[in-house]
């Protein structure tokens, strides 16, 4: 391994405060003086990733770094992503393969998300889109909605988000199964948490079906044809994990078939959604872009977060939030 | 007071099975052979009156009984009102001065009306609308939203109603001040739940603002110009109590002129909302039918309440939910 420079050089792609603005730049006052910091954006990331000691991810809706990462050179030890999910580094096998530690913005994320989802499986069950296109309408029509409380929903997913997520909806009254990798029992919160290979067993129980998994070979295309058939007639299937967890087809015929009684997606398989999308005009589909989790002032904790591993990273300390990059996430065991 | 027939006589406003189907007909088979049933509708309720022994207000929404109260001839002992509201009832000086027992629907709708204002609540938080509105366009446009978690609410009604949506915006981490009409210290949930008089002081604190009291002539018109000024820039209104609890006018000049972030209205001054109310059209408002109390199921649990009081009633039992007619709502005291 090469000799670290002194101070070491931190790569940060996206948010250059001097460049054309991508995405805000991150607050790293914090470790002024203590790292060489250098702004990368899509076009120069590959040919200065050689000279980075650690690379931050700070736009991490791109996909330079996989790009980059097979060229030349020597590779940062330590990459850093503002995001939870870690599937579109992990979609480079040489990432995967490198001795590069790989940790997430595990965290920062979870509350925001439940609740947003919260509000989307009360906001179906209450029918405030009909409400609205009604009053769009001027047209007062009455109706009777969903009792939320005495439901039953499956989120798959039991990491930190997952759990999140079914601790609110219990906190309403939801009846929450929670679906992992592996089954665990004796769960504080949730008895049991099932394995993946017994969804389609759970899934006609289930008024809702919430999908908040990280993206791995194993959960891509997991919402099918098959698994919305399995869904009870009139259940409702929201989407906070990924776009490519859901075969986005089915989705849609089950929608047109009235099989489903309504879904929400706030993620894609291709982001921005096209504005040619036939996904924008699903009836029943709820569309919203990528944003469950970015509630005000995320930047900075994300920011935070960073620069709390940062100074363990300077100081040969076990980082927080390393990714198990044979699982594709954070697992419990990998977190101090 | 005159002998009463055998059975008696239960008149039932609205829900006539052979009639015009104003309402669908409630569900009595329970207390079938113990009562002569019989229905009315607007225009005959004054000329049946006479004869009831009791009067079933299964029509809610209308006036019929306020206006038919003060004709000739004996009045039924008993009323029970198929809503949690008792002020179309009680706006008759008549009915509120008799000897008549009023009860009504207090208990169906608390659950339902507490997962309808939390859905607002992060419906408005999480801007759905804003979402919906730039579906219809096609567009993707990404936004920060609000963390509901660690946010101020005040709820106005500290009865069954806003003590269950106090639950569960408290379930959501949200903080929750409960106002009632006299201050209560050493709630067991609320801690202390504060007088109306107080509210002006209480405003400036809170990110939410939740109307769920009953409406009474100390209520009426209390969220007016003096208490939205009061509320912080950007703080949001729920009314799911009744339409006259607010100066309309005062609302939409608070919503026109940016003060308030918000505002989601169920109930308003007239319903059904006329078509060409401006109402409708005032960004930022959300209009929905006043219907945040009815689930699926709804109307079933308020023939069953009536036949449980019935039974009471037949067999000289004291009633439940009996109100008030001075507070103008079921006071706890008045409820075994």
């Amino acid at each position: 391994m090469p000799e670290k420079t002194d101070p070491p050089l931190l790569l940060v792609l996206g948010g250059d405060p001097d460049g054309p603005g991508d995405v805000p730049a991150p607050d790293l006052r914090r470790i002024a003086g203590r790292a060489l910091v250098r702004y990368a954006d899509e076009t120069s990331l590959a040919g200065l990733l050689p000279a980075a000691d650690a690379l931050l991810v700070w736009n991490f809706t791109s996909d330079a770094p996989a790009r980059a990462w097979s060229g030349p050179g020597r590779r940062p030890g330590w990459v850093h992503t503002a995001s939870a999910g870690v599937d579109r580094l992990l979609s480079c096998p040489e990432i995967a393969a490198s001795d590069t530690v790989v940790t997430n913005a595990r965290g920062i994320f979870d509350q925001p998300i439940a609740e947003y989802t919260a509000g989307l499986v009360l906001a179906l069950a209450k029918d405030f889109h009909g409400s609205w296109e009604l009053q769009r309408q001027h047209r007062w029509r009455h109706r009777e909605t969903m009792r939320v409380s005495g439901s039953r929903a499956i989120v798959v997913g039991s990491g930190p988000i997952g759990r999140a997520i079914g601790r609110t909806l219990l906190a309403l009254g939801v009846g929450v199964e929670l679906v992992g990798r592996r089954e665990r029992t004796g769960d504080p919160e949730f008895g049991t948490v099932h394995a993946a290979d017994s969804l389609h067993g759970l899934l006609p129980g289930a008024d809702w079906v919430v999908c908040a998994a990280p993206l791995t070979p194993q959960t891509t295309g997991m919402f099918d044809a098959r698994a919305f058939s399995r869904m009870r007639p009139g259940a409702r299937f929201v989407n906070v994990g990924r776009g490519a967890h859901v075969v986005q087809e089915d989705l849609v015929r089950a929608l047109l078939s009235r099989h489903l009684g309504g879904a929400a997606l706030d993620v894609f398989a291709d982001e921005p959604l096209p504005a040619d999308s036939p996904l924008w005009d699903v009836p029943g589909l709820l569309v919203s872009p990528h944003m469950s989790g970015d509630t005000t002032g995320w930047r900075a904790d994300l920011a935070r977060q960073f620069c709390d591993n940062f100074d363990r990273w300077a100081a040969g300390e076990p980082l927080l939030n390393v990714v198990d990059k044979r699982l594709g996430y954070v697992s419990d065991r990998s977190t101090p």
